[in-house]
């Protein structure tokens, strides 16, 4: 009624508060803003007026919102000079406990609570009761952590491969960070030929890190601001929730790739992952691939290589290919194609997004080690990660220990042949195992590991009964394995099994243990 | 006047643009929302009206902005699936061309632009023209790298210090990242050697890191949040912009101390520091000091570290106590005090919140060694860090190599001993001769460098004078020092000079180097 009769009552309304009130406060400042309102540009002064009070009132409000004391702020000091805040304001008790234990930062906090994942879990149980042929044979086995001690690069042949002592003289010097000349050479001839000399690798693109891990790390700062995140395809390596999140403050958003697909990466999943993310107002800079995949084994074909280059070129994004199993490819005639290959050969490819991830420890069966490699066609990203590799350098003598020991095309090619060839043995055992016992896996071209289907042995189908399960194999089983879901993986039931570990005489003994795990789960 | 006629215009004002126009689509807005306005409460749906559109377009104005692309966004892809919003929206061409280069991140930029500061320019001349006494006598001398290669560890004696070869085998194994227990132990012998056995170091409280950058890093990451920042009282490090800016989002508040005393860290000044960090909205996790002071050499006395602990349980922070340069004390008689003595003597001490940093690479004269210590006395610290080390670990090549090293208290002691006089030595002859050029610099007690007093020289009293000087030094005296800019000196015309590298027969080529530029100045 008010809007349709819009003059009618705006007089007597006026006299009622202007007139009749009077003597208090509030009155004082009501009645000539009322005024205000009423007279001469009642409309905008109206607006304007309260508008601008709004508006400062917040801006005051935010402000002060800073200037709050929080749980990390001081005890007050009673001999603090004039310039001190009143030291009495706003500090709760709570907050005094809090400052009294000199508090770690909320990452740190993250981190340390990250210890409590079945990731973590296992690797300690393995850590206090490892297992030994002789020396402890009911210890648990470790099948969880994507390493091998198994290949004795030392005895292989000692005469051509290293000299089995690296003599310390001349190596205390101060050298780059980021790696020799002279080793980086060594390495990417290494490179070529764990990619069966399909792509020959300019040294000067290298930048060598203390570690996969933090050469992932190096290149997630490189590409992404906190805030922004990379678009992750599931099931993934379970390192990246380490390596990517914890300091970069870049997340990961996971595009579950599903076992009705086999677990292959499909762009129609990527894409939707990609604007669910845009919708939420985060910013992707990029997508994390690895190949041979972690965990499951598979290789990425040209065409999956071609189909992401194009989606990061249309997406104005960059590519992480993680591969750090190059070398470990053992699948005979299973054809690992580099991104690298692509980014020589075709000349209409966005190089500049293309950042290759490479490391030493894997394909070298030197976990010790602790050497890897991005590998960049943006000149940026190099000159970036050099200058960061001062925060996770390679030392001197471990420079020069690969220089010694890779320098020699003849050892190399050896080394690689040989390792492929135990992989695929073990792999062989480790799956005809499995088949005995019922169990199935995806088929593994490359990498240290295979992805075990065990939904059948889940007492429900959910993660709850997955790791029940995972449970059951570390505590009855004896065996450490990762659970499906510190990969990412959506659908509860997978596990990943690291048989690079293993001897082939080890393979019985781990079968035994996963039937005795299997019997309990039937009865 | 309106205020003071409240009611006078009202009416007539409303019939002028309520009843005058008609017509326009905006006098149908106008109109109503007037009568609202001066109708029945009028003065408060005239506020609430107007503050609430206000709000909503503000609110919409917000939500539209976090969803319109910027940089980093996609180039619209067309066979994209109908969820993917309308690709045509507020693509701006200058957006396309920076989107089309696949751009790094703005810390990546931020890092690349950091390699033009004088700091990063003079070690480039380093390397491309290094002097050397025969091959290259007019290459530029390193006086600005706070590194040694001059105590050659291994033929020092071979017999009791390391073998002289380390071999290989067994080593190739997954070790912990902080370090094996036996190099741990290793290590706290060597550190309480350094510290002429006045405290004695745990083990457990140790963390190993590859370098001291990163061990600053991993303390920085621990300590504080995005955001946070740090004190540090100036002249300091040139590394901490590197080591705590880069990549921890935290910042460095930095307190001058002045010429006038002698450089000496003051209370007053560090709390004035705090109150205005505090001030301008800045949380404050710790402070930051170094023992032996990098660049002045001068030792912290037990006055300042009890000083320094009070300061930082009244504020309740951190401290981190660089005494990486701990075991190259050279003054004859200089009481070098470690933060842990004080920790472990005194019962009334917030031992938790103490952090120091030790590098072995410094005193054991091996910079590519690349490996350093945590030790905290906070176990939330060790346990983030710990895990946090799997970003830079030590390799096992080069934790074997340390254990075989400093094992040998024999060595460790006669190493320490060594050194200290060799820099004792040096440091005397260098000193000498500055005097004799009429150059004075504070009384250097350890660590590798002193603190020269070149005010008379500069053109101007000012930083561009300092560049000026600096620049003279580098091109026509062909030494690189570290200008006080780069030390974060408010005070123009200091610069810090690294007499580690040189031995006692190169001070009179420097001497006469530095004897050159002076007289340039002088004319």
């Amino acid at each position: 009624m008010t809007r349709t009769e819009p003059n009618r009552s705006s007089k007597s309304e006026s006299e009622n508060s202007g007139g009749g009130g009077g003597g208090t406060t509030a009155m004082r400042v009501i009645v000539p803003l009322q005024g205000v309102v009423q007279g001469r540009g009642g409309l905008f002064l109206g607006s304007v007026i309260p508008c601008a009070f709004f508006y400062f009132l917040q801006f005051y409000l935010k402000r002060n919102r800073k200037n709050e004391p929080d749980s990390g702020e001081p005890i007050p000091n009673p001999d603090s000079d004039s310039a001190s805040p009143d030291p009495t304001r706003s500090q709760s008790v709570g907050n005094l406990t809090e400052l009294a234990t000199a508090s770690v930062s909320g990452r740190a906090s993250c981190v340390i609570k990250g210890g409590d994942s079945p990731y973590h879990v296992g690797q300690k149980r393995v850590e206090e009761d490892p297992y030994d042929e002789s020396g402890n044979p009911d210890g648990v086995i470790e099948l969880g952590s994507a390493h091998t001690t198994k290949m004795d690069w030392v005895s292989e042949d000692p005469g051509e491969a290293i000299s089995d002592g690296l003599c310390m003289s001349g190596i205390a010097s101060y050298e780059p960070c980021h790696g020799l000349i002279e080793l980086k050479t060594a390495v990417a001839g290494f490179m070529s030929e764990a990619t069966k000399n399909s792509v020959s690798f300019d040294p000067s693109q290298l930048v060598l890190t203390s570690g996969a891990a933090s050469a992932i790390e190096i290149l997630s700062f490189c590409l992404a601001d906190s805030g922004n995140a990379f678009l992750v395809p599931t099931p993934c390596s379970p390192g990246y929730d380490r390596d990517v999140k914890w300091r970069t403050g870049v997340d990961l958003i996971h595009v579950p790739c599903r076992s009705a697909d086999n677990f292959n990466i499909s762009m129609l999943v990527l894409d939707r992952g990609f604007y669910l993310a845009k919708k939420r107002g985060v910013k992707i800079r990029g997508v994390i691939i690895s190949n041979p995949w972690n965990p499951t084994g598979t290789l990425l074909t040209r065409e999956n290589l071609y189909a992401l280059l194009d989606f990061a070129r249309e997406r104005n994004i960059h590519i992480i290919s993680n591969e750090v199993f190059a070398g470990s490819v053992h699948e005979e005639g299973g054809e690992f194609v580099s991104m690298a290959e692509i980014v020589d050969t075709e000349e209409n490819v966005d190089r500049e997004r293309v950042h290759i991830i490479y490391d030493l420890s894997k394909d070298l069966s030197f976990p010790g080690l602790r050497t890897a490699a991005i590998y960049s066609f943006n000149e940026s990203v190099l000159s970036a990660s050099r200058k960061l590799t001062t925060l996770s350098p390679v030392s001197s003598p471990t420079q020069h220990l690969l220089i010694s020991a890779i320098s020699s095309p003849k050892f190399v090619q050896r080394f690689v042949k040989t390792n492929r060839e135990r992989l695929m043995r073990v792999y062989t055992e480790l799956v005809k195992g499995l088949k005995e016992l019922g169990i199935e896996c995806t088929r593994s071209s490359g990498g240290f590991f295979c992805w075990v289907d065990m939904r059948g042995f889940m007492s429900s189908y959910s993660e709850k009964g997955e790791i029940e399960l995972w449970n059951k194999l570390l505590n009855i089983g004896k065996i450490n394995v990762i659970p499906g879901s510190c990969c990412h993986c959506i659908e509860p039931g997978w596990f990943r099994l690291c048989f690079s570990n293993l001897s082939e005489t080890d393979v019985p003994v781990v079968m035994n243990r996963i039937r005795k795990v299997c019997e309990t789960c039937k009865s």
